[in-house]
């Protein structure tokens, strides 16, 4: 039997790639590829390709790893709505194609049913190459796909006026309003001892 | 003269590095290195290394190119706060170092101010190699790092109920409400045309 192949990887090497990049073998970024692959297909070639995910969980990863859009460069966006959903679309025209999973499909895998309905990933994680074959079994089957056309580009790129924050000094947009939103109160740490910025330079220099 | 190292990557094969996974030679990502070197050099050897980016552009790639800690793995945290600054912790002690720039500093070097000041890179970009060669240049004079302790861990662990969405039928994580956040006027998109599921399998199979 000819190794699967899923957005033009073959299983092992795609394995392979998925814990260099993600850290470990993960059922979620495997059942992306199989969405993607479904995406990527109905979209067909194109330069301007972007991509949302509606969750935050193993989606953005696949993305990451099986197309050029990233976060950091502004081509992937990501909502955080706990949904196993993505779009794929081209950014020019807007048109594009959403995939999400058959539930009702689903439910007839028992490993990967357990697997998705576990969702918070808290509990032990199921063994990995079991739920991968079912997930290759299953595959396409499982995958619902649309044509969508966006509201408007989620890629913001007007022009951000920015300023130095008079609280900390750090330039931020002003739009966050008089001081930055680490200022506001919304910092997620608290300063420990004085600057050591003189120890790094002088050691690495 | 020997070839400058970033992050334990000699500056050749970083830059190819950039190019394959963010898509082009990103000068915020040849800075966002100097950063993480710094931070990491802090923060020590942990396999608890979590990251913060306090803005969507560049530093976020940045992280996922340079250490284990990605998006969809849920080790990197991204605020859309538009301030260059990211913070390294360990997730198990909640200690890290948070890394900005030194905007006094950055105002000596003309292209990387030019570049910096920019900041919504909607105009053209500047040419690459000499903007590296002032970044290579300044490098870590430009960073300013202080530890930190962060409040509290940033990766929700908590159990999330879902259940299906009476309107989609998607699952979705049910403290969104009675139903889905999309169903609940968020969405992105509108469907086109009719449900063509069964083409793609049928082309594939």
């Amino acid at each position: 039997m000819p190794e699967p192949v899923i957005c033009g990887i073959g299983y092992t090497d795609f394995i392979i790639r998925v814990e260099e990049f993600h850290g470990y073998r993960s059922p979620g970024i495997l059942l992306g590829g199989f969405m993607l692959d479904a995406a990527l297909h109905d979209v067909g070639t194109t330069p301007y390709l972007n991509v949302v995910t509606e969750t935050v969980v193993c989606l953005p990863d696949a993305v990451q790893l099986l197309t050029p859009c990233t976060f950091g460069n502004g081509f992937l966006q990501i909502f955080d709505w706990g949904k196993f959903a993505l779009t794929a679309y081209n950014r020019m025209t807007l048109s594009g194609v959403r995939v999400w999973l058959n539930h009702d499909r689903l439910l007839r895998y028992k490993l990967i049913r357990d697997w998705f309905e576990r969702s918070d990933h808290t509990k032990k994680k199921p063994p990995f190459e079991p739920l991968a074959q079912e997930i290759l079994k299953a595959g396409k089957e499982l995958v619902i796909h649309r044509p969508v056309r966006l509201h408007r580009a989620l890629k913001d790129t007007q022009p951000v006026p920015t300023g130095n924050c008079p609280e900390c000094g750090e330039s931020y947009p002003l739009h966050h309003g008089p001081t930055c939103p680490s200022c506001q109160g919304n910092a997620y740490y608290n300063y420990e001892a004085a600057n050591h910025e003189s120890r790094y330079i002088s050691e690495k220099k």
